[in-house]
């Protein structure tokens, strides 16, 4: 057996959950086993976390799957499967909703647990999987028969990447999922192995535990999925969130914290923190804001990220200047984050025009900007070729530019676009700041890499 | 014979010199050969316009040369052909200076003309030559035999590239040279037919008159000397000057005006029209301004050029933002002129630092900045599996960091670094303005192309 440190023990006997917890999770997971079975519909099956006892002591998430013959069509097993979990629900006298992922699931409460009931297919082999659900009782096939004494390790990982702030595989987070982290300590035999080994991890690192990879995969850490040889388990990782995890390796091996093991202490920031760190930075913030789209965040997110580079690439084109930007998707608003180096630019422009040897466009804007004189600094004057022009800017101010219409004819994700058409507000300086955007903001402007968070937590 | 318009012809006839002036300036140079000849030590040649008849009228420019033995050492045949220089000059009793082009030659003023008395090696191949002055005589000789009845286009061709600014080789102008016009006109049989093919040139336009190309040239345009086949003689030639002349062409043919035959109209520019536009343009503007180096303009022009982008490189570095630069070489002081959109940035700078996988830079990264703690704004953090902070900036504004020694640092020309070195003055806005350089500063804010500036001047 492993030989760990005290601390680690202590952590292990804070986060391992106890003989009572454990039983009143199987107790609840074998009886949602059992109703799903006795409707005679599908087969039930415990997945995630607690089907394979890598549950962190306190996690309420128990999923539940419930496996239909493959051959009925899509739509049957939406409906089927929405009207079982309905039932479920209902028999255990739970409150519960519809959610959608890939596709529709049902999300109840039930004896104090967060339970999803899930339908998928009962495929026979994961490389024939019809939805990406229908992956998921492989993985906990694969992992259960072999996992034996690496629990407390995988528990260990979890905490972990959680207090690191790089657990989850969610768009946001661009983190590690709990599969992976099982996949890691596997691989590796245990938690610290893993960090050794993840201390020298280069973008390109591939671990294929069946040695079964059948293509190559683009991203910066590939996990071949033992399951499926053509996915990669760490596709949804960041480059950012792998070296970030990478540095918490390696700060930890050279120096073990309990702070590694608990969860960060946040970070107070009210308005006059926003007003003080504007003034000594000496830059401006917009924030653009606007009801959030009726979307889940992995759809949402990704257009998020989509519109804010496309709305600072406007930024740049106009001439101003941008330090850092950031969103945040809350409930019911999201926000895009502008920090610009340079607010506000002279009216002077350099336009270019076409090479010379594109004889008819070069006569066609000499000829525009000949006659518009008095609209013209200078030129139509020749650089290497091309013609060049001087002229007016249109917006000499970046919240002008930000408060037009201009942000609408980017490239923005389509509910964005939808969200922002409809309606938004734009805020500069210190009117950004609002209590529920607090800590979004404080992840802003005390930004850290999370080894230093962690160092100044102590 | 070319049907030419009247006023072409009416420009030929101020253009081309008249027998006085031919008789005149034949004379001058017959003597001067008959000098060298008699002298024993060499043998004169007149070379250039005069020796071609392709001369404009009230150029007073003729160019002698003394063809030595090319058996001679380079010492003596410098040391010889500037005592036979001095002693023809003395003969004529006229005044002289030594100057110093790729070797030293003496310049007389005799009987009104600006007389070059240049030594060279009489070699018996142009491929063969021992400097690039050697290779002239074979131009005078190639052309002569050949133009023929075509001086009236060379004429036309240099007075119509002299009114439009793309007149001469030298580093600042970077146009045509006057072989170079005798060798287009040549190619395309005359002034109009060189205008037609011109308005159709694209960047690696290629002309071969002997057909005897052996290596590709990089230039935008390639005319192989016929005398050596592996010179390009329009290597000089900009890719800026190529299109001037070939949107002149295009203005020339669409519409043919005798302001293309008339020298610009110089613009005044005094200090309240440089007031007037840094006011209207809501720019900046500095000048570094330094003695000029003790060097000929084909040596110093270049190195002004690589400074002026270095520096602008430097200033762009440090978060200011350049719209336009230009340099210009007057006989006491240069000048490097930079128009700035952005002339204060912010306290704050993005530093960007190692990537996490060389991982002993990062380490010691993180710990410089970590232990830093007050100067940092934010970070290190982690951003696309590198380390950034944020850290102060030392400049904040342009003009501290021009008047630094900072612009020391960058790659200045060599003979330019040595003048700053020694000293130099920053000036900003109207300071600027000086009345010596109020034509180049008149190019800068009224930048045109030659053929609007030909249209507004009509």
């Amino acid at each position: 057996m492993v030989n760990r440190s005290p601390f680690e023990e202590e952590v292990l006997s804070r986060i391992r959950p106890g003989r009572e917890e454990r039983a009143h999770i199987r107790e609840v997971a074998e009886s949602l086993v059992g109703a799903v079975n006795r409707s005679g519909k599908a087969r039930g099956m415990v997945v995630g976390s607690v089907a394979r006892d890598t549950w962190i002591s306190g996690d309420r998430d128990l999923d539940i799957f419930m496996l239909f013959d493959p051959s009925l069509p899509r739509e049957v097993l939406e409906a089927d499967g929405l009207a079982l979990g309905r039932a479920v629900a209902k028999e255990f006298g739970s409150s519960y909703r519809e959610k959608y992922a890939e596709h529709p699931y049902i999300n109840a409460q039930i004896d104090g647990l967060d339970v999803d009931l899930v339908p998928c297919y009962a495929v026979t082999s994961a490389t024939t999987i019809q939805s990406a659900v229908d992956r998921t009782p492989f993985h906990t096939r694969y992992i259960q028969c072999r996992l034996a004494d690496l629990t407390d390790d995988i528990l260990l990982l979890k905490q972990f990447t959680k207090c690191g702030g790089v657990y989850g595989s969610d768009q946001m987070t661009a983190g590690f999922s709990g599969y992976l982290c099982e996949l890691l300590v596997l691989n590796y035999g245990g938690f610290l192995p893993l960090l050794e080994a993840a201390s020298g991890w280069r973008p390109g690192t591939v671990i294929d535990l069946e040695d079964h990879r059948t293509r190559d995969f683009p991203e910066p850490l590939v996990v071949v999925d033992p399951v499926d040889p053509g996915r990669n388990v760490a596709a949804s990782l960041s480059l950012t969130r792998m070296y970030e995890f990478v540095e918490l390796a390696r700060g930890y091996l050279n120096h073990p914290l309990p702070a590694f093991f608990l969860p960060p202490a946040g970070i107070p920031f009210g308005r006059d923190d926003l007003v003080n760190e504007l003034r000594l930075r000496g830059t401006m913030l917009y924030a653009i804001e606007f009801a959030t789209p009726p979307y889940i965040e992995d759809i949402v997110v990704p257009q998020l990220r989509k519109s804010l580079d496309a709305i600072r690439g406007l930024l740049e084109r106009h001439g101003f200047v941008v330090n850092r930007t950031d969103c945040c998707m809350l409930p019911d608003t999201c926000t895009l984050l502008y920090e610009l180096l340079v607010d506000e630019v002279p009216p002077v422009v350099r336009h270019p025009g076409p090479p010379l040897w594109a004889a008819e466009n070069a006569q066609k804007f000499f000829m525009k900007y000949r006659s518009a004189e008095s609209q013209v600094f200078c030129g139509p004057f020749i650089d290497e070729g091309s013609y060049y022009v001087e002229i007016s800017r249109k917006f000499l101010a970046a919240g002008d530019l930000l408060a037009s219409d201009e942000i609408l004819g980017v490239a923005l994700g389509k509910h964005v676009k939808g969200a922002l058409a409809s309606s938004f507000g734009l805020k500069s300086g210190e009117e950004c700041w609002r209590s529920e955007l607090s800590g979004f903001l404080a992840g802003f402007f005390r930004k850290s890499s999370p080894l230093l968070r962690i160092q100044k937590d102590v």
